[in-house]
């Protein structure tokens, strides 16, 4: 199997001198000290990742990576498949969650169509044509993608990636779209957790609890099928989703060029599991933005020791949870940058 | 006991009409029902609150109370008592954590002293002189206060919320900053809250266990002494400290004026559950921000049905983790106002 030089690409660890140098400053500020928790670890951890005693946030790049699953042929989702297609117009006219939340952060917002079983209007603005195939096909009964197919997504990604470098981005959002993908998802997280999908699906966009039943035994069949092997690149070709293979190419992607990532929820965190269980450099990269209401999201990120930013009950995918997230990192930013020392200051320190 | 008119002031209920009309929107925007979860919940809330129908936090009023105690000649902070003074010096110059935050948020930030044992610069710029005495007595041997400084406490926390109010303020933040202020407020919560010293006395600033079970002797002596009674008022004069009268004044000055109110963390929660406990119709105006690393925060946060925002270890006070909270709003209300309908966009609905 040929895949991208750029899913091998090396990964530099943080700066450890910045981060011990951050973590002195914390320990000089006017607080007590460890009294702003996790928002000095964020700082610290940013100093390294950006390689600066003054992190900032400033830029930041969203690519929604977007893609059809002819799982849906099973009827595993409470929207239909064409919503995918309509939601690639929605994010360019800016109605969507992630478009408002990008504009109000000054962010890069660009979508990056995979491929859909609708067609997608031509020519709209911000949006990426990388498309790979109208969908992948149904894991179900067969693999969803060939290796070709999934080495464009991984490619893909990392083209995403690099447009980010070229525009300075200091912090990388990945979104996903794709209706069906939390079946995709559940069922990869399945395979390299060894857990039962009665464990893992969830309700996605809405299902009952009948809806989530039948959608935990469509991945069973999956899984009985081609979910046996532990080789992540096979299984995310076999269960995987376009969008979710070009999460994963785009993570290695952004660490490989030194940027730090904030990770979305159910769907970006199972391509962020694919991508660490390939690079374990890649972990001290990622920041997590929030847990899911998904409730597969929990066993993802104990696997990954990651600790989300936020617990808002959010659910929606496309990189809205990890954007909601960005203001905590900027604070912490300013709070590091800017807050003054005791000496500086000219407090008293404690007894 | 003569208390200012502005503490039994009227509080309305916020606008349920208009608050059903945010739910029903939210209902056609397009993403899965609910999948915005707490961030929809805000939205609603806040449309109801400040009474429209495109609810926005755009100006934010942050005040932050400062006073000395007295409980601090028993050696129950780990920090000397003129840290308070110096702290107010520290706010005035924009080198604190709060100042920093204010500053990234364009809000509003004053500081309102309250009385110090030290003496503080006169004539900083955004310090408001409103001093009652050179903070409280000690709590351990004999109220912390008269009820005429208490008086004078809440009118002072009117004013602020009344210069908010004139400001076209839409959200009010209190802050608090007095070395020594957890010792009291641990006090007011054991004994609003029937709790013993043990279970919500915590290291603060940053005491040794040795410290935290000397400092639970000392309130279980004050308790002894005078937190008997459960007259939320008469407790806030025996056992309060100035800025905490002052934070309960404003909460309810700002309800009262319709302007809804971010909770930090212990020690404005503990004024906002003193406050509800006269005015149980402020409860609807409150929203909280943060959840603190101070372990008596839990209770107090239980007791009034609170859920914050944020947990993010922080323990800093001076109104930190409301401020860290403002963006979530933001975003809810701008998610709210600025995303298309399904109608709009022209996408199909769920099956």
């Amino acid at each position: 199997m040929t895949l991208p030089a750029s899913w091998t690409a090396p990964i530099a660890e943080p700066d450890h001198q910045r981060m011990l140098q951050a973590r002195t400053r914390q320990g000089v500020l006017t607080k007590p000290p460890g009294s702003l928790g996790r928002l000095e670890e964020l700082a610290i951890t940013l100093s390294g990742q950006l390689g600066t005693d003054q992190p900032a946030i400033d830029r930041v790049h969203i690519a929604v990576f977007a893609g059809d699953h002819g799982v849906c042929a099973e009827g595993i989702s409470a929207f239909p498949q064409t919503v995918t297609a309509q939601m690639i117009a929605n994010f360019a006219h800016g109605g969507a969650a992630i478009s408002v939340l990008a504009r109000q952060l000054g962010a890069t917002l660009e979508v990056v169509n995979l491929g859909t079983v609708a067609e997608v209007d031509p020519g709209l603005a911000g949006v990426v044509d990388d498309v790979i195939m109208p969908g992948t096909r149904n894991l179900a009964i067969e693999p969803a993608m060939a290796h070709e197919q999934l080495a464009a997504a991984l490619a893909a990604g990392d083209r995403a990636a690099a447009r980010a470098a070229a525009a300075g981005a200091q912090l990388f959002i990945g979104g996903d779209m794709g209706i069906g993908n939390t079946t995709s998802a559940a069922a990869l997280a399945c395979a390299l957790l060894d857990r039962s999908p009665t464990e893992l699906a969830g309700p996605g966009t809405g299902l009952s609890a009948a809806g989530v039943s039948h959608k935990a035994a469509v991945i069973e069949r999956a899984l009985v099928r081609h979910g046996t092997g532990r080789d992540p690149v096979d299984l995310l070709a076999s269960l995987g989703g376009l969008e979710i293979a070009a999460l994963a190419g785009a993570f290695v992607g952004a660490a490989s060029r030194g940027i730090p990532v904030l990770v979305d929820g159910f769907i970006v965190s199972v391509a962020a599991l694919v991508a660490t269980r390939q690079h374990p450099a890649l972990r001290p990269w990622l920041h997590f933005g929030h847990q899911s209401a998904e409730p597969g999201h929990r066993s993802v990120l104990a696997a990954l020791d990651a600790h989300p930013l936020l617990q808002l009950d959010m659910r929606l995918g496309e990189g809205s949870g990890a954007a909601t997230a960005v203001p905590l990192l900027r604070a912490a930013c300013a709070l590091h940058n800017q807050m003054a020392s005791f000496a500086q200051a000219g407090i008293d320190g404690s007894a």
